[in-house]
């Protein structure tokens, strides 16, 4: 396959130049090509400069704002809500996350609330910038109802990821990022354009029976990864990163597009932690039992969840990275004069 | 089966007189008397009065200070730490809960870490207590090196539950709580004894192999549930509850224990969250939202987490419950004059 070598700032700049000469705000572009380089350097491909498109798609339809004001809103001590004005949920967490940060330093826990958000892409990104400050994350959000509850046939959740990240002196935190549906969206997708079947355990079809069969399976519903288990932990994003801070779930996304096909718009939740507020005097000792945790799961040959993700970003940061020639050039061909 | 029929509030004398009468202060016994009282009401029997025979030989062993005057620490405006003296954890909760409802109450969110608490009770009792305040509640804690990291054969985690609780308005509220090992540690026990094989999928022996063989499995680890998502959220667990805190992981709870098979010691970590802070003027319409997700559920027949739960306290409150005679009678002998 003819590949084009491109640095990361060259992904980053080519972005930008996308998404600007579509009509997007500076502000927004800069914080969406930030992503999307991230994404193209960790070897996340359905996250790197590939979304460009659907972002290009999503500003052409005019389904979204490319000059939305996310408005900063201190609600307390401890929370941080950020309306993203139905505009892309990057820049509202850009301004958001000194707020979270400053709070969650100064009474050790603290929530970043983003409402009226389109959101295409992967938490981790957020996580990881806390994480780089110090600060333990958790962060959540939902997306359209695709999902359906343990016991049940019928589409009620999103795919619904979880991320968390851990701060480690010295190294990359500790950082995972999952949807809570067996399989994400996607790969249902490139299984049916693949002409190939899914395993058993990733759907039913439309009257509720387990298929093996990608196009039924995306007309009926994905189950949750883990049984009942992962099927509470859904039911908990919708909780959390819906109602909870007054924004939609999975259900009321899926209305809200009206059909149209677009990445989900709803709120995001994130729940940043200070160990040293939190731990005290004992914080030492606790990030010492933390690295231990990390060498007995290392030291018996298992993987932290990330580790894939930012081998391929030590490869990337010194050789930059290579992407498809036709990827590249309908990328390219994006760009409006 | 010969059984003896109790009201609620003869199983709750019945524990407080056990408790009592083997030296442990009146403030502890009440207050582990209620979630024995709760576990035998809902029909969760490992957590009955079943758990009397255990925490009277912890009692008699010396492990644990049945006297521990657990400090209340008021850490910031949305923190509260209870460091519980090496006592049992429930009295710790019970002095921490005022404070944290009151802060999440004010702020939105607030997390009380509890620290150097011995653990052995379900997190349902205190994310339904915090979810019968009107707040939303999440809660987890390590416990003791049984479980190998997805990847490895060596235990690491331990059974690392999490439970979550959403408040609803004239019902119920939405709960669960699960370990994220495959099954708990008892289930393995009962197996053992019962001389039964164990499904694969719930451990590997001491040689890292798979086994259905429960006595292979308890010298081995236990794994997960929901494969590697199932095991990063154990170490999420682990982080949380544990060196966050400045509290032991399962590894170190494990080397405290010294080979005594004690209940582990350890921290918890619960965060509660006040929607109507969160969610502002949003908040009336996130309510809906989330009656509108258990609708979807329930009505197509699925059943949300606590149901069984719930249907067994609707019978124990209108009707007492029944103790198989011999279990009542081990409990009887267990007072002292």
């Amino acid at each position: 396959m003819e590949t084009v070598k491109l640095s990361l700032q060259q992904v980053n700049d080519l972005a930008v130049r996308v998404l600007t000469s579509n009509g997007m705000g500076a502000d927004h572009a800069n914080a969406i090509a930030k992503v999307i380089t991230a994404g193209q350097r960790d070897e996340c491909h359905s996250h790197g400069i590939y979304r460009l498109i659907v972002c290009v798609k999503s500003l052409r339809d005019g389904k979204l704002n490319g000059h939305a004001r996310p408005l900063v809103q201190d609600v307390s001590p401890a929370a941080v809500r950020v309306n993203a004005d139905f505009g892309y949920s990057q820049l509202a967490f850009e301004m958001g996350l000194p707020v979270l940060v400053e709070k969650a330093r100064t009474v050790g826990i603290a929530a970043l609330a983003i409402n009226d958000c389109f959101h295409f892409s992967a938490l981790w990104p957020e996580v990881e910038a806390i994480a780089a400050e110090g600060l333990a994350a958790l962060a959540m959000t939902p997306s359209h109802s695709w999902v359906a509850p343990a016991g049940g046939t019928k589409p009620v959740f999103g795919t619904n990821p979880i991320a968390f990240a851990w701060p480690r002196e010295g190294a990359l935190p500790f950082v995972f990022d999952f949807a809570t549906s067996a399989i994400a969206r996607g790969d249902i997708e490139l299984h049916r354009r693949a002409g190939k079947e899914i395993p058993t355990g990733w759907a039913v079809d439309a009257a509720g029976n387990p298929t093996t069969n990608p196009a039924a399976a995306l007309q009926g519903a994905m189950l949750t990864f883990g049984g009942h288990k992962g099927s509470a932990l859904a039911a908990m994003v919708e909780l959390i990163a819906g109602p909870l801070i007054g924004d939609l779930t999975s259900l009321e996304s899926q209305k809200f597009d009206e059909g149209v096909g677009a990445t989900p718009c709803h709120g995001e939740l994130i729940v940043a932690f200070n160990p040293p507020v939190l731990a005290g005097e004992r914080a030492v000792a606790g990030s010492r039992y933390a690295e231990e945790l990390f060498d007995a799961i290392v030291g018996q040959g298992a993987r932290l969840p990330s580790q894939r993700r930012f081998d391929a970003r030590a490869r990337s940061e010194s050789r930059g990275v290579e992407v498809p020639a036709h990827l590249y050039n309908d990328i390219l061909a994006l760009v409006r004069d």
